[in-house]
């Protein structure tokens, strides 16, 4: 673990989780969702939504995003989104299956926020071409995004008002959901629906959870048969109470957002402690718990060398050096991110 | 857990498999099934199989049918089954969704087991019809069967001669696998790939596991993309390593079988306790952990009343009374199926 | 042609079509349905129906059929008709293809027509099953039906009373639609939407055009989004005017009834020559273009000899000999039907 | 037609075409392509490409495109294209439904061609994704391209060449492919097979025919089962000898070259006469038969007052004025193009 910025889905289940997981395994249940687990689930959401939410729990953020996805835009449609979105290039594809040929349509920006006249550009061309064309069919934005940035509210609402003058739903792949909502520190519900969001991908997987993910639609009336499409893709489990309990521990006592708000911390120091090396420069805003950052190649190739786990990642825009990404997480110790910086700072002076 | 006889979904999780999870939880680890659990798990698969298996596990059955039957059948494909089978009946359009478009061709038979000559003449069909007819794709075989019932290792063979002969591959749908290789008594390898099988869905979490189900090729080369299909089916997890776990203590020692021979156990003497009451009549053969009983109005109505749990389970042969399904697992325990049976034999002598 | 009675779809097209064809090639025409032919084919229609329709022409009625399930049925739809359906057997898949994965549940009944009462404990069977099973999506008719039959006003109303019921919509397949017209001596709107059809595959090929087939909505709100199916189907012509040309040609002054009555005319005449012939039986009822009849072996071999096109079609109640489907069409000719009986009178009597 | 130069597909049928389809009218003929002219089609076809090919009549370029892709690439795969291509823009997401969820990965390109380093480094990021991303499919290439460009042979093989490195098959959507081997003036062999080309989607409609198309494959073996997804999809057509009647003559002694050398002719003296103006500008290179200039607006209004077809047609690059695309045709007559180059320069003069 302790060298290993990878990602944050290499993590282990947080304690909480794991225990509520044991108490949940308890005599028999009623299966696929019939439990009491998953029927709390229901009240639970809707209170940390602060509106009745109707949720869905599954087990991978792919299935999330597919799933929501295919419920609100027609195999005819275009999905608007960031053209590093994971929807488009880390899904295998997904959301084109599961909804039945949509298309993707992705917009370049270098911070992984999409600027709303890019998409109300799009969305006039489809206009223009009528039949030929895919149909806009909905705004799906990443929160936090791929490159570790956080759409200010305001940006938000401005997304989704273009999307909503012209019938668009949203979608928010909320992966590091709770890493935004540390950051914004504002209220769940001002973070989604209030700002004009129509369906989450709420993960917790990366945040502390064994597999837990879940499809959120903030107008119960919109998820009308999403239990079929969960059933007909395989993500019906027979014993949802186990998934279930991961997401009552992860909501209770504000467990998602102390893991969140440490990861970020840990990123936010790990930055500090990279920014100030000779050749080292921030390539994104370190908003959650991501870091971008561009280092000597000498120095890359040391860490690498000495065993610590992190990817490189060619950006468009990266100004000299190679581009690194590195991912903290609520199991990520300061103690860990110290000795990575100062080996980095080590080689960087060698 | 006591009064339950509803399913073997139903049940929680077994002491060893659970253990195993939590052995699985230390440190970090490689993501997307480059972990170590999974590494292992080809292995220990190829020795229980007694040849080079490549295994992928996912987390339902229905996941497991669909992509195994959507990697060997294409979109104009015909699958040849059971007509009350899982595929047909209980996966809600998954197969048809995953292959793009395949048809489930079941044939009707009283105790849920193909008749070789069924298949081959709706083959011989489908060759006379041409392009105009989808073309013959597979043969899916559920084992144990919908009604309990277990393919003598003979009848597996016959029916996939027939399948070979059209060139078909053959596909068992082995969610109750275990129990069909506890009855038959037999090598694992000879319950597939000896007999014909060239692709498994193996079911472990009706048997005790939180969710662990895998695709097996008996043929290394069939599953060349594979993995694709389950990552853009959202069905390649993360944490991977939690579900190898769960296969690897399955694997262990024998667990599976004995588990599976618990249950069959279980059924049995659940069986063998009322078919001797008065009015009653068993309805199919258990061989597996299923029992499919016609039972005294008045007596089912007293066994609902008492809380005892199991499903009103219509057969189109029974012959007086109503017909219900009964499922032990490896959690039955001999006072519930005696305090079944008792209860069950005070009701009809009422 | 003369000895051809295999199918009503290896006629030529008739003259009065052709010419329309002619006429419309004359100087540009907007493309994809912007000209005047196709405008004026949704007058037309209109009046013809005597309700305004939503009509979408296309050139194959397995593109009508496929396209008009997809629009009203979801992926994890259930679409209900008879096991022989041209949709089940003779469409290799475009239904489940079409819809993302719909699963077709046919029902037997010996003279091609489904029974109410099976409609209805299907449909109680899936709402029983929930989410585990394809959720009811709609019921499909083949008027005329695919063995010749015609069903009555009465019936269709029925079938479409129980399908209301739980909320389905209703589909026709009326590849031979204006046979069964001519036959029930009813106005077009009785037909459909008066007894309770929503949507129509309208076929013209195998009654006289040369690739014109149409989706009729009779809502026309239910048609939205529609004309994007058919262009992500690849079956939005550019140079529509000439399937729309063939469409009206077919609807003027009855061409498509005059058409379907000398069909169904010859038809009758087929069949009462030949059920009086020695070991003769007629398996169905002939109310439309189509004989089923079973014929001695040794006289169905001789009419083969002779060069008679026709298929032996083998039926499950065929009483004795060997059963045949022959098809008469508007390019039928008395004498040529004639020829056959004849032929079949002094094989009969060989 | 003598305003119109919106598109090449307003045109009406060629009087060869048509007397052809006439000629096919002639008694009955086995249906779905069991006539005499489909057969004859295979001959022919093999001729004029040099080599056998399995070729297949469609009646629409986007079934042709579409039914082609999703024969050479799985639903998990990617297609290489330009990112103005009419698969990309213009088909409603055909590509996607037809391949169960393939992506369609654009790139751009000022001329319309791709570049081979940019297809190189799309695979390379594909590799290193791995199982994440869509797995690399086919090189889709348009020939003519969207704007009026023709792929020199050289670069064609070029682009081929680096597709085959990876093992991906080549597809070329030849809508205009006459006009662009019109252009290369060699052999059809060369523009396709010889160059790498594996799969050509043939257009005939926009150049003489009613609707035809043709989806070739150079080597036949690829092509099995094609026929069951032309039938899935419902682009077998019944009366199919009235299709390959079309293709027949338009092979028959170079009818597609002379219809398309002519079309090309057109467009020149198109360009030539408005290139010279005050205030135009050429915007693409004129190969085949379409004319990308830009004019001042107040000229471009005025021709638009006067009746004369043709679409505003934004490009990036315009440097002043209003982009317009012309499309010429095989119908276009020499006094049409002098009359809109005489009314453009009065405008222009106004």
């Amino acid at each position: 673990m302790s060298r290993n910025f990878k990602s944050d889905n290499v993590t282990p289940v947080c304690d909480a989780i794991m225990a509520s997981i044991q108490a949940a395994n308890a005599g028999s249940a009623a299966s696929y969702g019939g439990d009491d687990f998953t029927q709390r689930l229901q009240t639970v959401a809707s209170e940390v939504f602060a509106t009745e939410v109707a949720i869905f729990p599954v087990t991978t953020g792919t299935a999330a995003n597919a799933l929501a996805l295919s419920h609100i835009v027609p195999p005819y449609g275009a999905v608007y989104c960031h053209d590093a979105a994971h929807i488009v290039t880390d899904e295998c594809g997904a959301p084109e299956f599961f909804t039945g040929g949509a298309k993707l349509i992705g917009f370049p920006a270098a911070d992984g926020k999409i600027a709303p006249e890019r998409l109300a550009s799009a969305i006039a061309f489809a206009n223009d071409m009528g039949v030929h064309h895919v149909k806009p069919g909905a705004l799906s934005l990443s929160q936090a995004t791929e490159w570790g940035a956080v759409y200010e509210l305001s940006e938000v609402s401005a997304l989704a008002a273009v999307a909503k003058q012209h019938g668009l739903p949203v979608h928010m792949d909320g992966a590091r959901f709770a890493n935004a909502l540390a950051h914004l520190d504002c209220t769940a519900a001002e973070a989604t629906w209030k700002s004009g969001v129509d369906v989450l991908s709420l993960g917790a997987t990366k945040n502390g959870a064994l597999c837990a993910e879940a499809v959120v639609f903030f107008d119960p009336a919109r998820a009308r048969d999403f239990e079929r499409r969960r059933k007909q893709s395989g993500h019906l489990w027979s014993k949802m109470r186990f998934v279930s309990a991961q997401l009552l521990a992860y909501f209770d006592r504000e467990l998602w957002l102390d893991n969140a708000r440490h990861a970020n911390a840990m990123a936010t120091v790990l930055a500090e402690g990279l920014q100030v090396l000779d050749g080292a420069s921030l390539l994104q805003s370190v908003d959650a718990n991501e870091v971008f950052v561009a280092l000597p190649e000498a120095c890359v190739a040391a860490l690498e060398r000495q065993g610590f786990g992190f990817y490189r990642w060619p950006l468009s825009d990266t100004p000299t050096g190679v581009s690194i990404r590195l991912v903290t997480s609520y199991a990520t110790q300061r103690t860990q991110v110290d000795e990575f910086v100062a080996a980095a700072r080590s080689s960087a002076h060698g």
